[in-house]
């Protein structure tokens, strides 16, 4: 039983946990029962553990010596850097994803979808180490993992038998990537895409960094496999930053048909943000992640979501509070949405997830409200996951 | 001095510090001499201490409960509400612009340049207040106050002959704000602004919020009188959002204005940043500020710098060592410009401020180097003014 804490900033309560899950939600000061065990809330704040729904486990460098940036601007040049770097770090690629995803838990996050890039340079190794990484951490946290065609799949001999490969040793997603402009061969990398994922009966999740009119071409053709494939609620669409870039006029149309597939979209809040509010008014499932953590890509990214939650806040110029509170649910049941662990947000006032029924994946956090947490973001935390303690204070439990 | 110190992340060194000044560089394990004061350096990075050009300590909220934000979108409706409420506050304006002070000096800051609101509703109160925290903290901290008429000057009688009065009770810098905008007769607010000026033998700085040509337009007639009245190097800009937007043809030719007049720049890193190293490249000045702290503007701004330089570096995308290492360099020697004790950074591999010579004004972070200290931003500081440790650990040192 949790004690003394604030569901989402509100009236102190004990919660009950049992099974995993949120089973009573009672009047502060409730005499435990018998060989109850009992989390000390202290007044703190409950919330949802977080999601983090974008984030690329296999390239992390977070706890390993800061390295000077490398790259060039440009996905493929991005990715060449890495491709050239990797496998020199200091440590096994199992043992940095451990440790990162051991990170994420000690900071609030239970639920995780990762990438694990698979190409011709790489093979199934970095495939191999996040799946190291969840069977580590199997009682900390929920993670699905993407095998991803960084590279694309028409570029290089032998990248889709690879993708296909990564699927049948226990990848859950088939990820994708600029259609146009990676492969730029949009129809064919997408109907690779779409058909592994039938053949596998897997979701999508496809990486669109493509500008404006070109990721509005991308996105299109993705609502149009995904209807004539029936894989509504099956689809992802990451960054997406051009779309976010549209005239309202033409926006809004393609909301209208993402909500009609229930095709879900994650952000890793960039300086230009998505129109956070207009997506949820639609009812569309939109998640937050981390992206690179601290990697070959880029310094950003530290594994606390608390801190993308303000960017989120921050890049969107919220200052209502219940606009900063919606960023909060976004980083949080907005995720599990993407996962299809939790229904979608609609509109921006669902303060859901501490409720009897809910997942006993919870976090604890410190502050006067739920904005001031945001904004302060202050180190004593605690995370539950199945309704047992995993970290405390930034740091992992020792095992249960 | 200070021992075993990496100047801007290089090689350990010992600091000699003189008279409020850098006497000497020596190698690290210096034999101190007699009776010497010693600031353990422990391996941290030495940088210049921060300098925030573009805060309003009138209106901070910092360390008193969290308000939920009830302001409505746009100065003067925000204006109003801020009106509406900082009476009401837990404590006096001097109780709190000193608090608030401190914890910026604690976090790194030794240079300030707040504003202090005149108005009709205000009166001098709220410079009253500024200068009580100024005085509070003369021995920790450099601070700059501008008298700043945030309701225009034309709308209220009696606007003008308050900012004159507080240019003769102590303010200064002449503030002046959006000159189409707010007070609708550009040519008189900015005739009075830089009249004033001209009387008191002040700064200037003015806000602009104005979008693109209408942003352009203003700074134009800034420049034309910058230019007849003969008051080259005295004029800032802060915010100029709309000028960032304007087409790189049209921006250029300003910037080559304001170089040639020395017009200064403070900005607060929104999230739509300015051109920041193309204003770098033209040699203009360019400050970092916070803007308003947890006030009944925004919920934002903590009194902490160096998150303020993280969010300049994250708003321009800035993955490269060298060009998150410029907004250190902004943060620190570039407000110190502004104030006009430093030159303006030419380009952006300038990385001046602790050398023989300069102000022993400095701060000691954590970090393998100035990139990941500022993506790390821990509390292990120690800051340092006029040569004396002024703060350690986020925490103000008892008075010398
Ligand atoms: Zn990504
Ligand atoms: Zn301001």
């Amino acid at each position: 039983m949790i004690t003394d804490a604030r569901p989402w900033g509100g009236a102190a309560a004990d919660i009950r946990l049992i099974d995993g899950v949120i089973a009573e939600v009672l009047p502060p000061g409730t005499v435990p029962q018998a060989g109850e065990t009992l989390i000390e809330g202290r007044g703190r704040i409950l919330l949802p553990s977080f999601a983090d729904v974008h984030v690329h486990l296999d390239s992390t460098r977070l706890g390993l010596p800061f390295r000077e940036h490398t790259g060039v601007p440009g996905v493929w040049g991005m990715m060449l850097n890495d491709r050239a770097n990797w496998r020199s770090a200091e440590t096994s690629i199992a043992e940095r994803t451990t440790e990162t995803l051991g990170r994420m838990v000690a900071h609030g996050t239970t639920s995780v979808r990762s990438y694990a890039q698979v190409d011709v340079d790489a093979g199934l190794e970095r495939l191999h180490g996040v799946l190291a990484a969840r069977e580590a951490h199997r009682d900390r946290a929920t993670v699905e993992v993407i095998a991803f065609p960084q590279a694309g799949l028409l570029r290089e001999e032998g990248s889709f038998e690879l993708l296909e490969e990564a699927m049948r040793q226990g990848a859950d997603v088939v990820g994708g990537i600029d259609p146009c402009l990676l492969d730029r061969d949009p129809a064919k990398h997408l109907d690779l895409v779409f058909g592994l994922a039938e053949r596998f009966d897997a979701p999508i999740d496809i990486h669109l960094h493509e500008p404006d009119q070109l990721a509005k071409f991308s996105a299109e053709l993705i609502v149009e496999r995904t209807r004539a494939l029936g894989m509504t609620g099956r689809v992802t669409i990451s960054h997406g930053y051009g779309l976010g870039q549209l005239p309202h006029a033409q926006l809004v149309p393609l909301l209208e048909q993402f909500a009609e597939l229930d095709i879900a979209w994650a952000t890793i809040a960039p300086a230009t943000p998505l129109p956070t509010l207009l997506i949820a008014e639609h009812g569309i499932r939109l998640g937050l992640g981390e992206d690179g953590q601290r990697d070959y890509w880029s310094p950003y990214g530290n594994g606390d979501m608390l801190d993308r939650t303000w960017q989120l806040a921050f890049t969107n110029n919220f200052r209502r509070d219940e606009d900063i509170e919606h960023c909060v649910a976004v980083a949080t049941i907005g995720g599990r949405s993407v996962l299809g662990t939790a229904p979608a947000l609609r509109g921006h006032l669902d303060r859901p997830g501490v409720a009897v029924g809910d997942p006993a994946d919870l976090q604890l956090i410190t502050g006067e409200t739920v904005t001031s947490a945001v904004m302060d973001r202050l180190p004593d935390r605690t995370v539950v996951f199945r309704g047992a303690v995993v970290a405390d204070g930034l740091e992992l439990s020792a095992a249960a």
